[in-house]
């Protein structure tokens, strides 16, 4: 079986990963270099106890997700011998203000009420636990299970692991159309032709801009988002260290790397695709950032990235195949959960592709839902 | 004349350039390569009646230096044929509220008892000058005279001017000492050893660390500085343009290009050698951008960058030789006005070292002011 992947950020690196390690000829095509759309700008957090909310398809599947990733980054670590920046320290969400402690509380009574573990904590046990953070912060919630992963150092896993298994990855590409047969689907770069068994879709915020001929365009926005990339002030004497766990504040989270690395995230910016990193975009970091862990405005200031995150209009994943063209399977609408969502996308995409085994949380994230691609809707306007 | 110049900053590049093409042999020495210290984070802006106050050594130094400009360029230019970008589009210094207007009104007055022009504009006028300004600017003082240079494009066209008349640049150095004799002066790095008829010590803020044998070390303290290098956004349609000119408020100053970039400076800070770019150091700088010219919150951001300016106790440059050291000559202690004085300065160098020719304002800016160099001191102390 022969499967052309469109997209080599970190869905669409997993997709082939999983397709070729599992026996399929896999081409990825990218229109850059793997990993440079939303995933570039990702500070690899993987909390859906944070992200999501209770009862919702989104918490679901992000709790599978989350489920797979010890094994999934050692499967990756074991076949490329790569080192995976990963780990499962837990979030400490906090509550800058009496509003935020409130909201904190209903976080923590549902999270009970399910059975996660989260603990609430406050005062001295808060300030011995986390030292780092500001003295101002009212409440936090400590979700131990959560975790963080090094997006750049999983994609390059990702990518060797799948051409390990012979797949192979083609980029830049320009320009790719789709065009669905019955029994196969062609793919069309400009001066390329490829002839596959399954096209998936993976192409994040550039997904509603493949073509597919006779389908209409997936309704995927992109969705700004910055960070920054900073280092911890180094701190002779007893001074205030690096804080040991993610720390997830109203308005920036911080990502703290054992190297003393720092990723605050991120802006969520309706800019189109204007991949800019601005002047506020960084002022409002730095502020918020500041704010939650105060020693931080003294941190070197590295770099600023920026991505754009693939946002379907209700929020939630799009992953399936057309009912009108089931050789082409998207995998898109990750918005701001791309990373954590990654491996329980490559095996929904992949038992369906190569197994025929339809996972039922497809019923939920499946393209059709928008009433495209069931017929053929014919948009040439006056121009 | 053999003359060795420690340091290739803009005050080094412009004091070798001017002995060279005087004709002197000149040996420059850097412990880095030319350009990197505090002109590294300069943005270049030429404004002695901004940065100096009335009656001051300070102001006269920096109108005499702004009257060679023109020609300085000019000369560099044509020598080099290098593009220099300058401009003498002048400086709008903007009050953001009434105690800043009553100060601004103090300088307007000043400034016409000493018959410099400057223009006091408020409301309506000032809106159509520069309509990229805030709306609740309440004055502005307009200095057409003023004017900014492109400090890495002048820099690069000293060290090729100064090639072209044989002088030649060493670097990395390291550990340089200065050892002074009556009739020349050594220079020691640590593989190497010069012999010159004068050493210019021109070593920015690591000036006091150039161990001059004998002496002791110019009282020089590094001032940190981070600037930001913006490009201002895109606008299309009849949105708010570029700035015409260099725009100066009281938390920072905003140097447009032709070409789009924009320079935003620049923190002063009393960091010792910390050369970092911090979060807050941006953070202040993108938060008083966006009050000056609030189009800039939407500028991409493209890079923060940090120099050291070399600050005396006075505040004023220390040029000229030692009492004790006649050979031994220092040209650094320019602190904020680094680029704007660099023209008298290597004029005052090059009288004095080539012509014998002493400058009345050596008197001011001699470093026997300190009480240093006139005698030997033992600073041996306990470890």
């Amino acid at each position: 079986m022969h499967v052309v992947v469109v997209g080599a950020g970190i869905v669409g690196a997993a997709v082939a990963e999983e397709l070729a390690r599992r026996g399929a000829t896999v081409t990825v095509l990218d229109m850059r270099s793997p990993g440079r759309g939303a995933s570039h700008a990702s500070a690899g957090i993987l909390a859906p106890h944070t992200e999501a909310h209770e009862g919702t398809p989104l918490l679901d599947l992000g709790t599978r997700s989350l489920a797979l990733y010890d094994s999934f980054v050692a499967r990756l670590g074991e076949r490329t011998r790569r080192a995976i920046d990963y780990a499962r320290s837990g979030t400490l969400e906090v509550a800058l203000d009496a509003a935020g402690a409130s909201a904190l509380g209903a976080s923590r009574a549902w999270l009970a009420a399910i059975g996660v573990p989260a603990e609430w904590m406050t005062g001295a046990d808060l300030r011995s636990f986390e030292p780092a953070l500001a003295p101002d912060v009212e409440a936090a919630l400590f979700k131990p299970h959560h975790g963080w992963v090094g997006v750049q150092s999983l994609i390059a896993a990702l990518t060797e692991s799948a051409r390990l298994a012979g797949a192979t990855f083609e980029s830049p590409i320009a320009a790719v159309e789709v065009v669905p047969h019955t029994t196969h689907a062609d793919v069309r770069a400009v001066d390329r032709r490829y002839t596959a068994d399954t096209v998936v879709v993976a192409a994040g915020s550039w997904s509603g801009q493949i073509r597919i001929a006779g389908i209409d365009p997936v309704p995927i926005r992109p969705v700004r988002g910055q960070l920054l990339h900073l280092e911890w002030p180094a701190t002779p004497g007893a001074a205030i260290g690096l804080p040991s766990r993610v720390v997830w504040g109203a308005d920036c989270y911080v990502v703290p790397w054992p190297d003393g690395s720092v990723l605050v995230g991120a802006t969520v910016e309706e800019a189109g695709f204007d991949e800019r990193v601005t002047l506020d975009g960084v002022r409002t970091l730095a502020d918020a950032a500041g704010r939650l862990l105060p020693r931080l405005r003294d941190a070197t200031f590295l770099a600023a990235r920026v991505g754009l995150r693939p946002a379907a209009p209700d929020g939630l994943p799009v992953i399936g195949p057309f009912g009108e063209a089931p050789r082409v399977v998207v995998a898109t609408g990750h918005y701001r959960n791309g990373v954590l969502l990654a491996p329980v996308t490559a095996v929904m995409v992949a038992d369906l592709v190569l197994d025929g085994r339809r996972d039922p949380a497809l019923d939920v994230t499946t393209p059709d839902r928008f009433g495209v691609g069931s017929t053929r809707k014919n948009r040439e306007e006056p121009s």
